[in-house]
């Protein structure tokens, strides 16, 4: 490819523009990244957002870096740093920024190579994506011929489209190859409180790309379920364990309950590099996050003039907690979608997957 | 009694004044109800709200009316017709109306005798209130025994507290109740997207009365549960079966997976009037309304100016489905709390309790 991605692209003279995800639904922005610092802070104040693109605005940050440093390794590294500490909790970044580093280290056309590399690993994103998305739309095929149905209906929780993952996202690659495959689908897409991503992001997306959907607020999955209305599940995973305990979004584990309990089936769409093989019980071992109250007690939209702004919808001086993830045990998932294929959430089946020593 | 309430009282004059709740938290207004047309209105706008507030302001209404007309019968059967229309789905209006209107066809003291009546429907209203958290006080002492606590966590969905059902409320009344008795009790309140009556009304309601507790989405209490941090879960009913599934505000059958998930405790506190005998399967039996949809893409709040506000929080032109109400299996629930006591969510137990024919 040549580094242009729905979410990112480099622009003709080499500068990184980015759709400013803070802005959507109700305004579509996009900020040119003019420097390593303002790569930074596109990272920092969540300009763009998905472990995915995260990663990838990190890589183009370290050829920014380059361009910047006129090619001196000393002073790229010296960037790095500061783009490593943009968004300390988030794996990929430090991963896209070290094999840059390595990369650079060993090259004698430091300038090209970094462009090459960034682009490789954002088109290497991209690849596994859209294997995701083949291997997800199978089983929307299966489910209808099981049921002998022509229309699927799915339901979604948070965002991990391609705002999220370059370039079709994870757990809606597969609702996008089923576009492109010409099937009739339907996606429920859940509000997600308190960030309401499900709500600004998800059916933006699908809006942008042309896939019928309904926004419902997180209490009514259940409801859906119990009356046929929801074919299958399929969410994204900020990390999954040997075991196949899955981390994601905040009420991700109300929704799988409710799908185990009207046999829908649950799946969880993600790229391998999601997975900590290092622990397997995610309940006990997965730390989770606690943010600020405030996304609980302000919410943010548009006014009937047409401005974007903030009421806090909750009474003055009350106390809100704000989880930002919970755990799906493994034994409420159908299977976990990934660029290798489609594994049992099973320490067992994972370990084979992924050639692990057992 | 003498006609005095939490939501809804008599004033010297003998109008009734009622706390406006759509404006709560944010402002504290009163509303008097000057003639029978401002009651009817109060309950069509929502100015008041909950099934057994909604019942006792028609009462009150047909007492306005027997002012109006003077005692005249006919005269105040016209303005009972009107008030029936006010809502026509709230089942305990109905009741009180007819209750009404059969005590003044043979009164001979008309005035004197609409303001008694209308009082005495509240009034039992009120001991039905204090009875039901008795005996859901009694089951926390219960459940902080067995466990050798000194605090107890309650999970809570949206409102039912004393602004729905005079004068404690249902979920609520055992948590007031456990207040008086001096335990030491934190509520967490779901916030009930999306009219966010959790939000709105019970962290109002529960700040009003010193209760300590703290706001969730809704996407949290399962989380909490997984992690020990929740007791038990007690909520209100709009509709309770014979064989004892529960229709309750959406989203309550999720807490209920997640409750019987972790072994938590799931309650539901009721007046024997919520009781529909005459359907056995909630999920197949009882129709569930479909709301506006704007109620999920508008949300009201106030700005930093401190002006009540509405935004629209989703994209332009997406489209939203809302879902009123879910259904909890009985298979669910450990215990219905009501003025009777407290029993098992069976059909046995229901015709047991109630005294029906079997």
């Amino acid at each position: 490819m040549n580094g242009k991605y729905k979410a990112i692209w480099l622009n003709e003279e080499g500068y990184l523009e980015v759709l400013d995800q803070r802005a959507l639904p109700h305004e579509k922005k996009i900020v040119t990244l003019k420097n390593v610092a303002e790569n930074i802070e596109a990272i920092k104040d969540m300009t763009i957002r998905g472990a995915g693109v995260i990663g990838c605005v990190a890589a183009f940050g370290v050829y920014q870096a380059a361009r910047e440093c006129n090619g001196d390794l000393e002073c790229i590294k010296k960037h790095a740093a500061n783009i490593r500490k943009s968004r300390p909790t988030a794996v990929n970044l430090m991963w896209a920024v070290d094999r840059m580093l390595e990369k650079l280290s060993t090259s004698s056309n430091i300038l090209e190579d970094a462009k090459k590399e960034a682009i490789a690993i954002s088109d290497e994103d991209a690849l596994r994506s859209q294997k995701i998305g083949e291997y997800g739309c199978d089983i929307i095929e299966e489910i209808l011929k099981s049921k002998n149905k022509k229309r699927i209906n799915i339901l979604t929780h948070c965002n991990a489209g391609w705002l999220a993952i370059l370039d079709e996202g994870s757990a809606l690659a597969p609702i996008y190859e089923a576009k492109k495959r010409g099937i009739d689908v339907h996606v429920w897409v859940d509000e997600t409180r308190p960030r309401n991503q499900g709500a600004n992001l998800t059916s933006w997306e699908l809006s942008e790309g042309g896939v019928e959907h309904t926004i419902i607020a997180d209490n009514t999955g259940g409801h859906l379920m119990q009356h046929g209305l929801v074919d299958m599940v399929i969410t994204g995973a900020d990390r999954v364990t040997r075991g196949g305990d899955v981390a994601n979004k905040i009420g991700t584990y109300l929704k799988a309950l409710a799908a185990h309990d009207n046999g829908v089936p649950f799946y969880v769409a993600l790229p391998a590099s999601t997975f900590d093989f290092s622990i397997i019980d995610g309940v006990k071992e997965i730390e989770i996050e606690e943010r600020s109250e405030d996304e609980v007690h302000f919410m943010r939209g548009i006014t009937s003039e047409g401005e974007v702004s903030e009421v806090r919808i909750t009474p003055k001086d009350t106390k809100a907690l704000n989880i930002g993830f919970d755990v799906t045990p493994n034994r409420l998932i159908t299977g976990l979608i990934t660029e290798r294929g489609v594994c049992d959430a099973s320490q067992k089946a994972i370990e084979k997957t992924f050639e692990l020593e057992q």
